[in-house]
C-alpha cells in the first residue's frame, strides 16, 4: 500500500521523537509552522497529528497545542519502503520469569484465585453435568471408551452450532472442530498459520499464556496498543500490517483478557475487513463472549466474516468446567488443515467429556445457566471494583468491563507490580502482574485481578494488596 | 568421527552399486580381487562386505560369493566428510495420499477394523472403568470439574509409577507427565527436540501417524532399516548418527508397530548406549509393551537409561480405553520443557478420565485385566496368521509378533498394496498399505493388518483380501 501523505508526515514526526529531538512532555511545532516546514497543507498536518494522537504518541492540550505524551510505550517503528527508514524489528517474545512461579503457586494456594481467571466452582452446574454424564453412560456403555475422532462428536458440534446463533454465527456443525480446551485450539491455529521466525500481531496487553506459547514456538510478536474503552487501535494495526510481514492478528474482542473491553460491532466489522483486505488471517478468541453482564450476547468478529478469514477459538472452561477440556474451533478456510493437525497431534478429544457437555447442552440448560452466572459475575466484579477503589492508592485506575470477570488495575506514579508481586507472594497472595501481558516488558504499573471468586478470603486479599501497593488497604 | 578403513571400502562399494556399475543380482568382485584393487587387506574387504550384508545391501551365497540384493530399499547415503563424497539428503517426508482417505473410511466402517490398531471393545474392562468413574464422582463432586494441571493427577502418576516396575522402570511419580494420549506425548517430544528443517531418524517401516506428524511439523526423516526378527539395524543407525545431524531417534522397541518385533534386552542396552554416546535423544514409544503373549512383560529401553537421554511415551489406548485419551511421558532431562509445553498447549489433560484411570489402577485390577487380554490377543493373532497362510498367495510372508496385535504381511513378486488398497476399498475392506509406513514410498509390497478384532466379519474380510491379492481366498 502506498502511504498517505499525512501518514508520511506522521512518520517524520515520529522519527523526530525517536531521535530525541522532541521528548516526552515537549510541545510540538504548531500545525501552521509544520505545514510550512514540510511544505504540506495545514489539513495534512492536522490529520498527521490526529493520527499520532489516536496512536497515543501525542496528546492535544486545549488552547495550547500538541505535546509528546509521557509514559507511552515505544511502538515498534515500521520498516520503510525500499529501506529508506530505519527498521525496528518486532521483538522476540521475552521470557517472563514470573510465569512459571505464578502458575506453580497458583496451583496449590487458595490465595491464588486472584491470579487465575476461573469462576468460582459454586457458579457451575455440577449436578447437571454429572447427570449428563450418567445419561451418556447409560446410552453409550462401551461406546464411551471409543475414539470420538476429530472433528469431534456430532451431537456436541450440533449443539455448539445451535448456541452459536446467540453470537450471530450461522454455523454448520461441519465447520466446527472440537479441541482439548481453547488452548489446544490456539496451539493448532499457530501451528497452522506460523512457522518459527514468523511474526504474529497481538493486542497489547494480551493473555500471557498466548505470549508464552508464541515464544515457545519461536514466533515473533508485534504488539498493537489497545485501550480499555474500545480495544485495539485499528489505525496502528493497519499501519503495522502494511509495513510488516504479519502472519496473523490475534484478538479477544469480547470482554477482552485483560482489559475487559467489548469491541463495538462497527469496529469488529472494520477489523474483519481490514484483515481481509490485507490478506492477514484473524484469530479470534471468544472464550468470554458468553458472559455479558447485561444486554444481548455480543456478536463475534467471525459473524461478520464472509471469506473464511477468521479463525475462531472458544470453549467451555469459563462457563461449565475447565477440567473437562472441551474447546472448539471454527477454522474457516483452514478447516482441513486444523482437522488433520488435531488428528495427528492428539487423535481426538476425550469421549466422556465430549458426551457430557453435548448431553448437557442438549437439555437446553446452558442459556438458563448463563443467565444466573452473568448476574453473579456482574455482582462480583462490582464488589471487587468497589474494594479496589477503597483499598488501593489514590490515582489507581480500574477497567470497567461489561462482561467476563477480570479487572485491569493501573497503579499511579512509578509503581512496579513486578516488585509488588514478590511482596504479595510472601503473604500468599498471587495476582497477574502487568509485565506478563507484554512481550516486551510493558505494563509494569498494572496488574490483572480475577473476580471469578469473591468471598471473605479474596476480599481480604484485595484489601491487603491495596495496602502493599501503598493504599489505605 | 573418522571413518574406519572398512567403512570407507563399504562406501566405495556402495557408490559402485548406486552408480549402476553393479546392479541387483550381480555378483561382486571376490574378496581377494577387491583387496588388490583397493590396496587394502583381505580382512578389511571381508569386514566391508560383512557390514554391507548386515545392512542388507549384499547377500552372501555359500560357495559362490557376495551378490547385490534384489529389492533392497535404497538407503540414504551419508554425507561425506568435507564434502568428498556425494550427499544424499534425508528426504522430506512425503505426503501419503491414502492416509486421509483411510482414516475417513476407518471412522465409519466396521470393515475398517483391519486398518486401525485398536482392540475389540469386548476385551476392555468397561464395567470396571465405569465403576471407577462413579467412585471418582462420589469422592470428588465439583472437584471433577477443576483442572488437574500438568504434570497431572498425583493419584494417576503414582499408579503409573507402580505399574512401571513391571517394565523394569524405577520411576518417581514426579518423573511422569500425563498427556492426552500417546499422540500428544509424541507431539510434545517433537516440539521439544526438533525445529522445522531438522532431521529425525526413525525405524523403517514405522507408524504412519508418526510420519504424518513429522511431515506436518516440517521435520525431515532419515529411515533406518528394521527387520521383523530383531528390530532396527544398529550398525546402520550408528553410521547414520555419525554422518548426519540427527536430532533424535524414534523406536517402538516392544511389539513394534508395524513389524511386531521385540528387541532383546541386549540390543536395547546397545541402542541406549549408542544414542547416549552420540548425544542423540532416544524417543521410545512403549504403547504395546503391556501386551506380551507369554512370559514376563518386556523391559523398556528407558529402564537401561541412566542419563535421562530416553524420552519415553506410552498410554492406555491399547489396553483400557482409547477414547479416554490418557497417555503419559517420562521425558528424562526434558521434563521441565515438556511440562511447560503441555501447560501452554492444552493446560491439562481432562480431569474425569484421569480420575477414572487412576481409580481403576488403584483397585489393582490392571494386571489381572492384562492377563486375560494377552491370552485373547495371542489367540486372535494366531487365528489371523493361519487365515493369511490359507487365503493369501503362495510366497506371502507374515511377521511372527510375540505381543501386541498387528501383523506385517509381505506379498510375493511385484504385488502393489497401494493398488490392492483401492480395490479392497470398493468392497468396504480397509487395511494399512505398506507405503504409508515409509517417508519415501517403500514397502509397496507389504501391508499391515490389525488382529485387534477377530470375528466372522474380519475373517471374511481377510479371506476376501487374500483373494484380491491373488490367493485362493
Amino acid at each position: 500500500m502506498k502511504p498517505t501523505l499525512y501518514g508520511e508526515v506522521a512518520d517524520r514526526v515520529l522519527s523526530l521523537i525517536e531521535s530525541g529531538t522532541f521528548q516526552a512532555g515537549d510541545k510540538l511545532p504548531s500545525i501552521r509552522t509544520l505545514s510550512g516546514r514540510f511544505a504540506v497543507s495545514v489539513n495534512t498536518v492536522k490529520e498527521a497529528y490526529g493520527l499520532l494522537e489516536t496512536q497515543r504518541f501525542l496528546e492535544a492540550r486545549p488552547q495550547s497545542g500538541y505535546y509528546v505524551r509521557r509514559g507511552v510505550p515505544p511502538l515498534p517503528k515500521p520498516a520503510g519502503e525500499e529501506g529508506q527508514r530505519p527498521t525496528l524489528d518486532p521483538r522476540e517474545v521475552g521470557m517472563c520469569r514470573i510465569y512459571g512461579e505464578m502458575t506453580r503457586d497458583g496451583r496449590d494456594r487458595s490465595g491464588a484465585s486472584l491470579a487465575i481467571a476461573l469462576p468460582d466452582p459454586a457458579l457451575l452446574p455440577a449436578a447437571k453435568l454429572n447427570s449428563a454424564f450418567q445419561t451418556a453412560w447409560k446410552t453409550l456403555g462401551r461406546g464411551m471408551m471409543d475414539y470420538a475422532f476429530s472433528p469431534g462428536l456430532p451431537l456436541l458440534r450440533e449443539q455448539i452450532a445451535q448456541e452459536a446463533l446467540q453470537a450471530g454465527m450461522a454455523l454448520s456443525p461441519d465447520e466446527i472442530i472440537i479441541t482439548s480446551g481453547t488452548s489446544e485450539a490456539f496451539t493448532l491455529a499457530l501451528m497452522t498459520l506460523c512457522r518459527p521466525g514468523d511474526t504474529l500481531a497481538v493486542e497489547a496487553p494480551t493473555y500471557f499464556n498466548f505470549l508464552s506459547l508464541i515464544r515457545e514456538l519461536g514466533i515473533k510478536v508485534l504488539e498493537i496498543p489497545a485501550a480499555p474503552d474500545e480495544g485495539v487501535n485499528l489505525e496502528v494495526l493497519a499501519w503495522a500490517l502494511d509495513t510488516h510481514q504479519v502472519k496473523a492478528f490475534v484478538t479477544i474482542a469480547n470482554f477482552n483478557n485483560p482489559l475487559g473491553y467489548r469491541m463495538t460491532d462497527d469496529r469488529k466489522k472494520t477489523l474483519v475487513e481490514l484483515c481481509r483486505s490485507k490478506s492477514v488471517p484473524l484469530i479470534e478468541d471468544d472464550i468470554y463472549g458468553d458472559l455479558p453482564f447485561a444486554g444481548p450476547r455480543p456478536r463475534t468478529c467471525q459473524s461478520f466474516d464472509t471469506e473464511g478469514n477468521v479463525l475462531l477459538i472458544s470453549g467451555f472452561s469459563k462457563t461449565l468446567a475447565s477440567g473437562y477440556r472441551i474447546g472448539w474451533s471454527v477454522p474457516g478456510r483452514w478447516f482441513d488443515r486444523i482437522d488433520k493437525l488435531k488428528s495427528l497431534t492428539s487423535v481426538a478429544t476425550a469421549t466422556p467429556t465430549q458426551w457430557a457437555v453435548g448431553r448437557f447442552l442438549e437439555t437446553g440448560g446452558y442459556q438458563r445457566h448463563l443467565r444466573g452466572m452473568r448476574q453473579r459475575l456482574a455482582d462480583q466484579v462490582g464488589a471487587m471494583t468497589e474494594a479496589i477503589a477503597r483499598c488501593f492508592p489514590e490515582g489507581t485506575r480500574v477497567s470497567r468491563p461489561a462482561g467476563g470477570f477480570v479487572l485491569w488495575v493501573e497503579l499511579p506514579g512509578t509503581a512496579d507490580t513486578t516488585v509488588l508481586y514478590e511482596s504479595a507472594l510472601t503473604e500468599g497472595i498471587v495476582f497477574s502482574p502487568g509485565e506478563i501481558f507484554s512481550a516486551s516488558g510493558k505494563f509494569r504499573n498494572s496488574l490483572r485481578l480475577s473476580a471469578g471468586v469473591w468471598n471473605e478470603g479474596t476480599a481480604r486479599a484485595v484489601a491487603r494488596l491495596g495496602r502493599l501497593a501503598g493504599g489505605p488497604g
